[in-house]
């Protein structure tokens, strides 16, 4: 069914990868707020030494280089698995009969079977580079877990990971994963932290959230010789390293005389969603586009439309420096019958402006809709996604369907972030009919966020 | 690191999958012995009909086309998801230091997880095409079963999956991974056939086995109408289905202007040694070649290396036509601390005949030095692999280090079927220490063995 000799899946070669990734920030007209320190002055780099390795922290404040160089050593396992296919979905395109075009960019091919690989690379490069002996993080759904162990066993540097204790209990296989990595997962909140402990006195049960997970972590890499600590998403270093994902899909797309008019990706921390739309939005931020950017987040998450934009700590144990973003304050955790990732309370403060600017659209939607478009688009792309990247393939799907009824051929570009090997717990769960939604009411989100710190407000 | 520009995945374009399958038989000198009905007549394909559908009947008995045309249909699918990448594994001759070249055709990157799929596609196009309803089949690992589920979805075939019990009760993931494609997934032995209640009335604590679920699935195949059976290995049909990945493997390496000194491969029933090896065999029977063939089976179940190469039922039931392959017996079932899949009592007709005449070695490795060279090829690869291709990987490896120290610069081409997603238990066992292998002693084979059919002997 492929017209004009376009591909089902398009991979470029590896001496294509492209050499520098783009800094989003530095095309924006006006800059995010800046980080500040609990006490509300201003975050400089050499505050952030204690847990970044120095590398990084410069990369997170960095607001004016356009693009940063990839080091050789993580260009060469970027060609381990990369350039990641852009796919047209010729069959969804023809079970929907739209005339939409429907390309995503395919970023499962990997053991950690996300995008995440991309940025855990680089992070564990750098670490390994400044001779560290280890570093810590978090992991909720389990994918940045996965994918940091991969990149610290291949680097040799020691890791332990944190695993929101209700994902640890759902997810045994993830666990497994990770150790057979070597790494060290411990579940969170845990006897082994300070704020792990207060926790646990105050609330034996705790099942844990992803800014619990993230207080443990920091609190083991700045009291460890020779540790330090790194997180897979919301950081503006994050997007540096996804930005990969956008740069390979500009150049595909361009390769096939193709540009999107329409741009989806889910948003959690906006890792994936900041990584996809970097270039595009460069070009857009410039006037030279006009295209629609669309995140989609879970309704029982939903950060973007239903949080507010203020500054607030990263981390529900309040010792991080404070980011302005759309956030349901640090101490939200989503419903417990919320399925995979996408379960963080804050978002991106680069992605948080470029929304607040009306440069994005965001929209929320339930997760029955979205194993719904799950397993229609298994059944056709023989690809099983994971739930957070299916978030996209329902906001996809209807934008193709809007397409259909107005008769216009816009070109989609998705971002399908990984593969749902591990959340078939939930495809069970939505295979028998029991699958449920949750939506917060008004009531728990003015409660979550009665306590943001009250700085730069 | 990549020398001569050689890329670490090499992907061929979609316009460049073959046109046509190869039937390695049509090239043998001397033909694999006849399948025989139970009376020790020769079957014919009229016989095959209540079984399989027309054209597979065929396509099994056709030992003189040498090219077999691949079906529009089966060839969009394949654009979906082939071809799949050669990959050369740098890092891992760093790692040895070895002077060898290794290549591995990989196969995982589709959501069935393993070249299974390739064969699963063709039998349900077939199926549908001569207007089944639904289809019936067995699985062991799962790999097998969930390749149908995906190949029977998208034709809008029913099917129905008897799944090997011990399997089905330590991989819950992969049931649910069929019942999201909308397979039926039944525990064998069951209480829905003949067979399954005569075995469980003897044994109710049966473990299974992928002899008894083949009994099981063609009793319901020939009883049920619009259905036939299909199967995943073993057959001829298969081996000419999974030509495509010898195929895809010597275009690939000719574009790099590489041919193989050694070809390995994983051996259960044969369907990914026969289709890798399926062109180089070819040019070896006509001696245009002198390269090694090498079958790598698990110490536990040994058909080549400790089989006899004798008539056999395919099914533990006895209801199967007869062939003559190396064979465990019928009654086989390897130990139950075995991980995995290659399970399988016999061997592929074809290559049975090709290694009783000479062309292939085979050797046979423990599950424990298959799962460390499967956890040093996962950090050097980023690929997890499955414990049925790290056999071949250990293969590989040795051979490698054996190229160290002649110094010879050979040219490895190996299978990696596919990942391991839904063998993380077995990967806990080797993390944790608690794999233990097993070797079946001698008694334990002539046991297996004194229940031959006295046909053709």
């Amino acid at each position: 069914m492929a017209e004009n000799n376009i591909p089902h899946r398009l991979y470029l070669h590896e001496n294509e990868i492209p050499a520098k990734w783009y800094n989003l920030r530095a095309g924006m007209k006006e800059q995010p707020d800046p980080m500040l320190l609990p006490d509300g002055t201003l975050a400089r780099e050499e505050h952030l030494y204690p847990v970044f390795c120095k590398e990084l922290a410069h990369q997170e404040l960095d607001a004016t280089t356009e693009y940063v160089d990839i080091p050789k050593e993580v260009i060469d396992i970027y060609k381990v698995y990369r350039p990641a296919p852009l796919c047209r979905a010729y069959d969804l395109e023809e079970y929907l009969g739209t005339p939409a075009k429907i390309y995503y960019k395919f970023e499962g091919n990997n053991t950690s079977g996300s995008h995440k690989l991309n940025s855990a690379v680089a992070q564990a490069y750098y670490a390994k580079a400044e001779g560290l002996k280890g570093i810590t993080t978090e992991t909720g759904a389990g994918q940045w877990g996965t994918a940091l162990s991969e990149a610290a066993r291949y680097f040799g540097l020691d890791l332990v990971v944190y695993m929101v204790k209700v994902s640890a209990e759902q997810k045994p296989f993830r666990k497994i994963m990770m150790e057979t990595f070597e790494a060290k997962v411990l579940a969170s909140p845990s006897d082994t932290t300070n704020v792990g402990r207060a926790i646990l006195e105050s609330d034996p049960d705790n099942s844990g959230s992803l800014g619990t997970a993230i207080s443990e972590a920091i609190e083991v890499a700045v009291t460890t010789e020779g540790y330090r600590y790194v997180l897979g998403s919301v950081l503006n270093q994050v997007l540096l390293h996804q930005s990969i994902i956008g740069l390979e899909s500009e150049l595909a797309l361009k390769r096939l005389g193709e540009y999107p008019d329409v741009v989806i990706g889910c948003a959690g921390g906006g890792s994936n969603l900041g990584g996809l739309i970097a270039p595009f939005m460069r070009d857009k931020i410039a006037g030279k586009n006009d295209i629609r950017v669309v995140a989609v987040e879970p309704a029982s998450c939903p950060s973007f439309t239903r949080g507010k934009y203020a500054y607030d700590f990263c981390d529900t144990g309040k010792t991080t420096p404070l980011a302005r973003m759309y956030t349901l304050g640090s101490g939200f955790k989503p419903s417990a019958n919320h399925a995979g990732g996408l379960r963080y309370h804050g978002m991106s403060p680069i992605l948080s402006k470029l929304y607040h600017d009306g440069y994005m659209e965001a929209i929320a939607v339930e997760q029955s809709s979205v194993f719904e478009a799950a397993k229609l688009f298994a059944r056709l792309e023989t690809i099983l996604p994971a739930p957070e990247s299916s978030h996209a393939i329902k906001a996809t799907i209807d934008e193709a369907l809007k397409c259909k009824e107005t008769g216009e051929a816009k070109t989609i570009l998705f971002g399908l972030t990984g593969t749902g090997y591990f959340d078939l717990n939930a495809y069970d769960q939505y295979n028998k009919g029991t699958m449920t939604d949750h939506i917060p009411t008004d009531e728990d989100l003015e409660k979550s966020l009665a306590d943001l710190p009250q700085i730069g407000i």
